[in-house]
């Protein structure tokens, strides 16, 4: 089977590629060509094995070609993260509603000529879901809260959702949208998503650095693993439409957790040196942003496919050591 | 004040152009022009008003001007409907999508451009709520109902809510979303759209013309005069943002009834004979897209800002015989 991930070159993208190869099969079928379509170039390491390709450009330029390839299935990952989207309003347009359009197109006009509906998995957010003046947010939001998102990111992902679903309603694609948590512990520099720092507050003490926590230590946030959130894109692409329970997005696990625990669980593997080399330093911009999240997630559909989220926060950071055993400068700070 | 109505020579369009010119005043400020849009003219009654002016095209080659124009007000009701949206799909992502897109990005370019946020009523619909496979509708859809949408109709709607919220809360519009519910009773002739009939069994045999009732006399609908929709589209723009209750759409107010309900009112007002012309002839299209339709409808927020449905569904059909009283043939019928 042939696979494209948009995103190919991103950190969630990577990861994804990586099992699939170590896999080597999806669905039942054997994989015999990966592209890895983003901006920038995908991992030397991936692109080494014989099975991947790597197309490197704009999505939305890319997309008119995909009418001439033959995909068995699309990871849809590529996405301008919420920072990037609230600063640059036409950025999130072009990069997060004309694009999936754009692909959806594609993976249509293929469909209306005669070719089996393409499946696609779409990776939506937690950030659908925010609190309307009117409507506060229940403690955890469940598949079937109502969105009523307060970011342009969260509003481009969940209109993608509902085109993904009409398109599939219409047999164009097979499409299914899965809502990611926060993922934690990204590894390298912090990024342009006002959530950059669930992962930084973690990863810059672990390497030894100082890191500064824009928001209140009593913040609550639904996050999940790489892996855990790698491994729920694939459980989403192998199940039934039965399994999906109906055509709506559904949220991955969470493990919803407090800032104040996340710091503790850090305390509890690396000791309260590193702990210390956390500050509180508010601000304003980022409080903003995350005062319209969910402090918590369930995922109740997703447990029905076998995905759980994570025992602890610990795990996580237990986790992320062990992905970087082999990268000494990740955890040096664990050795000071 | 100056205001564009979209789809300006639509039966709802001219309804509320009439009304606005009689009216004279909107939101306390003197109505000096009102711009009608719409692929077709507009009514010569309304052309002749000194304060109207006709723009005849496509909404969407029209919007790029909307950059020069200084609106204070916009009603966006220009769409294709659902049976249309259902048999042309780049129809439907054209006319309801694309339009509404490059009507938002229009309104915006003016505002970033330093002119204040132009108001703008868009005219959703109860067509946003869907029965998902694996979550039915609740018997009568609420304001915060989930929408799961089954239509590519519904669809754009919903996602045109989303956009419209996301343009107010960044300050580039003062948009509101008012879902309509059936428009009945509908003068003139069938459209494309699925609840045509809703108008059509009640018209005709007005008229004195046989009507066929493509689905079962047990299906149940939320419905409304044209006036009372006329005047919920009103309300909502003359309302603060704190009266709307927060920037999701709203449900204009319903009157549920059911198709053997309306048939009674009918033969309550105009008699067996009227009544008598009206047959059942299942046809299995309409029946599947109306199945995939609310039965009924709640409208708290509406009704916080005064808005009412009728009473009964004899009111609606009485308003209708007022509304045709110097158009003999409308009405030919009632005399046999």
């Amino acid at each position: 089977m042939k696979l494209l991930i948009t995103g190919g070159a991103g950190f969630v993208g990577t990861r994804l590629a990586r099992t699939l190869l170590a896999r080597g099969m999806l669905g039942g079928r054997t994989i015999e060509q990966l592209v890895l379509a983003d901006q920038a170039p995908a991992q030397p390491e991936l692109l080494a094995d014989v099975r991947v390709q790597g197309r490197v450009g704009p999505l939305l330029a890319a997309c008119e070609s995909l009418r001439d390839d033959n995909f068995d299935g699309v990871f849809h990952l590529a996405s301008a993260v919420s920072g990037e989207c609230e600063a640059d309003f036409e950025l999130g347009l072009r990069s997060n509603l004309d694009s999936t359009r754009a692909l959806l197109d594609a993976l249509r006009a293929r469909t209306q000529a005669g070719a089996p509906a393409t499946r696609l998995v779409f990776s939506s957010s937690v950030a659908v879901f925010g609190p309307d003046p009117a409507r506060p947010l229940p403690p955890q939001v469940a598949d079937d809260t109502l969105p009523t998102p307060q970011t342009s990111y969260g509003t481009h992902k969940l209109v993608c959702e509902h085109l993904i679903a009409d398109y599939t309603r219409k047999g164009f694609i097979d499409g299914r949208a899965a809502r990611l948590m926060t993922v934690t512990v990204r590894p390298g520099r912090p990024n342009g998503a006002a959530s950059s720092f669930f992962s930084g507050i973690i990863r810059e003490p672990l390497a030894g650095e100082q890191a500064i926590c824009p928001v209140s230590p009593e913040v609550s946030h639904p996050v999940s693993s790489p892996q855990r959130t790698v491994d729920g894109l694939i459980a989403v692409y192998e199940a039934s439409r039965a399994q999906l329970g109906g055509r709506m997005a559904l949220n991955l696990p969470a493990l919803n957790v407090r800032v104040s625990e996340m710091l503790a669980a850090l305390e509890a593997v690396a000791g309260p040196s590193v702990r210390a080399r956390v500050r509180f330093v508010p601000d304003p911009t980022i409080q903003g942003i995350v005062a319209g999240w969910a402090s918590g997630a369930t995922a109740e559909r997703a447990a029905s496919l076998g995905l759980l989220p994570e025992h602890s926060f610990e795990d996580i950071i237990r986790a992320y050591i062990a992905d970087n055993a082999a990268n000494p400068a990740a955890l040096k700070g664990l050795k000071a």
